[in-house]
């Protein structure tokens, strides 16, 4: 049962988390989605570098409180940032997550994505599409929970419900938005955040599920605002600035 | 005579397939104009991919429905990427699209840009100072209709009227708003929406000119909300996903 | 005394020269400042370019007003481009402007910084932490001002009042608004406008302080409209746009 493993308060408590902290997560990420990720990092209270030059993603890793590493638009000196900066994640003990995104679109993106799944990521953020091509197979959610328990880590798949797992324990979120879907980088910055709720909580299963109905949510309130899927963009940033305790509360939704 | 070429409910047609085709349009543009052109595909009802890693362009390629090349910040990896891509298309015989932006402003570019007009694009989009660098001296509507016609592509040259041809048949598109160039890579994301035109269309001339129209007319609309060009950006994001075919029939303007 | 250097009537003439001369600022900067970047320049009546193409920076310079060179995601082939462009200013004799963002979070960052400080920018712009990273120490106003009389260039110290000296006048602006520090580039973006400002005015020490009295009305303009940090990036973009005599009249407060 979802519920009982998440409730409104320990949400509402990892966002007051993060902004006290202003966490700090160094963003390795394509070109597309950077600039919404950092937006999406500063409007939720968290902190955004990005550089991926590969003699300063140790400075800032080590500077940083978390790291998110999203499979991008997979240059060469990208995929070496991302190996120096996991390495030096994993050296300085900080969490980091892991978006592969399109990895079912092309062989050599699948195959550097598996190669950073035996690094120790604290989260793995994909869609069904995307988890099926790491898994191997097209998958429901036991294959999900079995995937997260033998690598040791947190799956969250994304979709109309997410299925957060650490293959002991499951939660689903029913929160968001359809115009989450029309807007480029939503997922990448997410999983930015989901660094970001690692970063200040000690249950990556926990830190997942909080970011996705906070991401969830502020999506649900932009939706209200917004005219359609531009005006959405700045309204999902002004949602994850504003969120209180309440809106929580009255709008978390787990199935 | 436009009007005898094109109609509103070509027009409507056109973007109801590209909504019900959700086409694929794996874009290689400059770095300045990825999130937006993402944006707009998305709002339009494609999906966008960017990649321009060479082992993977060919991949997204085969996936994708069209392909647009901008000359974009034009690094060697990008060049290379570009020629991949384009290779790929024809070999897939995806239609491809063509923004030579800036190559008026800096010689390398020109004669990179040159190189690809002889790789079959289906449609080249420029303004009319780079139009007038392709073609080699300042022109009028006869010349860009005489290149088109020697190239066997469309050529659309766009401005406050934008002229469509494809050397024996011309259209000229009245629509759009003085904000629209006060964006940046508006007109650079119109060429990738046009790719996406181009993918659900057999005919290039009317997705080049179907395309014009859309974009022109969501220029309009949301100039109507807009304050000023910076709340422009998501009015247009919005109009671009709600319009139907009564806005194209009360708003489309041929010249 | 600020007032005794910079009257609102300096300010709104500086913009009407922008606006008028429609200066064109080519952009050397980070991938996550590009667009926001851009869209700032175009808003405010400049003209942006951004490639950092090495054979075609010296074009884009050459046929620009002024050059902006953010230390940016610092990679090897951007250091070069950086180096080039700045070397093409110099030729050329347009001015330059220096953005050392992060150099406090990183070694290699701070050296390359260094080396750029001696090539004669008009204009460096940083936060407290990256202006004290630069001179080594912790840093006060007088540091500040020796720092721009050593070098012979206009020193902009940006936060919640700014510091514009040259080292024997000193300009403080108070405009502002604490959103400014929640949207991603906007201190990258205000140098570019910087150098604009550089471009159409004789004295870089006006061009500094005009641009940071605009963008910090720009800046209080916005957040007037504004519901959070997201609907406040397009009110921002609208308020450099329609910003006129008037407003910087009612509005300029210096310190």
């Amino acid at each position: 049962m979802s519920a009982a493993i998440l409730s409104a308060a320990t949400v509402a408590d990892a966002i007051a988390r993060l902004r006290e902290r202003a966490a700090r997560v160094h963003s390795l990420t394509n070109s597309v989605a950077e600039t919404f990720t950092a937006n999406v990092l500063l409007a939720a209270g968290a902190i955004p570098s990005m550089t991926i030059n590969r003699d300063e993603v140790p400075h800032f890793v080590a500077g940083a409180d978390a790291l998110l590493v999203n499979v991008g638009t997979m240059y060469p000196r990208f995929t070496e940032a991302a190996e120096i900066g996991v390495e030096a994640a994993r050296r300085h003990r900080k969490p980091w997550a892991f978006d592969p995104v399109f990895v079912d679109r092309s062989p050599p993106r699948l195959a550097f994505a598996k190669s950073l799944l035996a690094q120790e990521p604290a989260i793995v953020r994909a869609n069904r599409q995307e988890l099926a091509a790491l898994i191997g197979a097209e998958t429901g959610d036991e294959a999900a929970e079995r995937f997260a328990a033998e690598h040791g880590f947190v799956v969250a798949r994304t979709g109309p419900i997410d299925l957060v797992t650490d293959g002991t324990r499951s939660v689903r979120v029913a929160n968001g938005h359809p115009y989450m879907a029309k807007v480029t980088a939503v997922g990448c910055a997410v999983t930015a955040l989901m660094a970001g709720f690692a970063a200040v909580g000690q249950d990556p299963l926990l830190a997942a599920a909080s970011c996705l109905v906070t991401a969830g949510i502020a999506g649900e309130m932009a939706a209200e605002k917004a005219q359609g899927p531009g005006s959405f963009v700045p309204a999902f940033l002004d949602a994850l600035h504003l969120m209180g305790p309440a809106d929580i509360a009255a709008r978390m939704r787990l199935s």
